[in-house]
């Protein structure tokens, strides 16, 4: 058994769960640190270690450009590669391939322009997508079977079939094609996983963009071709609220057996409005990404350590070790002097945070408080 | 007890010895890392303290201006505000005074000109130097009483008095100028300090330039005083070798029985150079720089994990944890990517390195061969 409901809330449809892996159990809802480059940003795996993460994502597109699959298989897959002995989930690559074409929904509302170093897609076809490299201009066919190889050659826990992230403003007509493309390549990829399992369970990534009838139809035909979970992809709107309707909605419509993911969702709003829909894991780089900034996630709110208020206070802010080990003028301190253990130590605070967050849901869920 | 010799070499004059402080012993000859801001860039204290760094090395300057000393007399000291409970020497601040407003040598042979956010000099008078703050564009004046007053809120196990750092190139009339009022400063700031010792040491600053004649004035001026032990400081030459020959010229104008430390100097070839003179310790940044650039030290020579050859070597190159968890490969892959625990990783080995080599060192004194 890959999924395993231990409690479903009376509440809501929460529900607390145990999934069950080659490497280990993640334990259900959980938060999902990011790790583009196999390494989160300025935290190496001793020291995640004894943080309890029991599921990291690892970016597929990054590591195709370097070091490469190849390379990642010959070290004995990912979890050898960066020395993680626990669970790991890949992304097919195809989110950043577009993401980085056409930019996210913010660059687009704002008309942001693209940079100019960054991935650009040379053609899609019903083979797959030709994006340029961003390391040396090389030319790369992306296709579901090269994609659903690669993840077999760095070895994940969980993979994702190849789908198309269509922008978030499109015509009609483009977004249907673009949604009947997206099936067959995830159906084309779990054809190709389905020929060696390896261990490896695969998510189908429901798309449909902001249109409940869509999403709907996306949910019945990924759940009728054998998936072991459904992933919560494509465009989630242009803002938070937005981006919940869309997400619980859709969780709604999937068979309550299948594990629930929301790709790229990890601000702890966003987790607390989707995890009555039942959705199960959430990853993104948020908590580090806001831990590079200065902040440090806590019960009472974001602290901007950063502030001159902190300058004085001569007393731990964290309850995480090694962040526990220094007082908040010091943290204070290293961000003014733009020292990188800053960074370093408010990243772990942060996903220690989110780690004892979504320890504390899953005990509300078997209180059915959530 | 501050400074005992345990073994004099019958080959050279290179010695062991144990420098005794408040917060415990520094076994000699040894490597003193530099933590400008209080941190080590990449590796905070807690990574440090089982790698067995018996001195660390903190600038005044950097610290004056952020948090300021009186910050970490409220945290306690330094030892309080990094976590860090073994000694620590620091500078007088008048080194980043004056070479940020003239640059190194190399700027100056080089003609570089001196960047502009970086500390200028607006005046020198018998009083002291004052300068202006690159973080806030204030006017600070640091004399050799407000230097030991910082570096009493400091804390530190040994400090150094204000000193002049004049230019490489300089008319000599200029030169001797700055020579004897560098020692009526130091002079002022022992005398400050001998007011309320408070546990610490100092130690004087030989000066002279590259003239054999000068430094040894300036020793025996310095011996005369009551300083704890002597620095070599001041303009070492424009290469290694001249450096060399100045440093070990000098430190054989020193009575044995001071401990004798060379400013800013750590690369291995100067340190193998300059043992055999009798000087004890070396601080400098250059290890950690090295593994900014992913150049690990190792008995063989230096490695660079960035070249291509280590791209498939799949076991560790480092012995020292955490970097022996990891291949060649991946640390190779995190400079590739650009990923912060690159350095980290690196910084590590390179300071492990240091430490170990330190004590090999010591040990072939011991038996003599050095």
């Amino acid at each position: 058994m890959f999924f395993e409901i231990v409690h479903q809330s009376k509440k809501s449809r929460a529900r607390v769960g145990r999934i069950h892996t080659a490497h280990g159990i993640i334990e259900t809802p959980n938060f999902v640190p990011v790790a583009t480059n196999a390494a989160i940003k300025g935290v190496d795996s001793t020291i995640i270690k004894p943080l309890d993460v029991q599921l990291m994502f690892c970016n597929t597109y990054h590591l195709i450009l370097h070091p490469g699959s190849s390379t990642v298989a010959k070290a004995g897959g990912l979890h050898q590669f960066m020395n993680r002995q626990q669970p790991i989930i890949t992304d097919s690559g195809g989110f950043q391939v577009f993401s980085l074409a056409y930019g996210g929904v913010a660059n687009e509302i704002k008309s942001r322009g693209m940079k100019k170093q960054e991935g650009a897609i040379l053609s899609i076809t019903e083979e797959g997508a030709t994006f340029r490299s961003y390391r040396d201009g090389s030319r790369i066919l992306l296709t579901p079977e090269s994609s659903v190889q690669a993840q077999k050659e760095l070895g994940a826990d969980i993979i994702i079939p190849l789908d198309e992230l269509p922008p978030y403003h499109q015509e009609k007509k483009h977004i249907l094609r673009s949604f009947e493309r997206t099936h067959r390549w995830e159906e084309r990829s779990l054809k190709t996983h389905k020929q060696d399992p390896m261990h490896q369970y695969m998510y189908g990534v429901v798309h449909g963009g902001v249109d409940p009838i869509l999403r709907k139809k996306s949910c019945d035909r990924l759940s009728a071709l054998g998936f072991d979970g459904l992933a919560i992809g494509g465009s989630l709107g242009k803002d938070r609220e937005e981006l919940a309707n869309i997400s619980t909605t859709t969780a709604r419509f999937i068979d309550p057996a299948f594990p629930i993911h929301l790709l790229g969702v990890g601000d702890l709003e966003s987790i607390e409005r989707c995890i009555p829909a039942g959705i199960d894991t959430f990853d993104s780089s948020y908590p580090t990404k806001c831990a590079r900034h200065g902040i440090l996630l806590s019960h009472n709110g974001p602290i901007n350590i950063t502030r001159s208020t902190w300058k004085n206070v001569h007393e731990p802010v964290s309850t995480v070790q090694p962040t526990a080990s220094y007082s908040a003028a010091y943290l204070h301190h290293l961000f003014k002097a733009h020292e990188p253990i800053a960074h370093t130590l408010a990243s772990i605070h942060n996903i220690a945070f989110m780690v004892q967050t979504m320890k504390t849901i899953r005990e509300k869920i078997l209180n059915n408080e959530i």
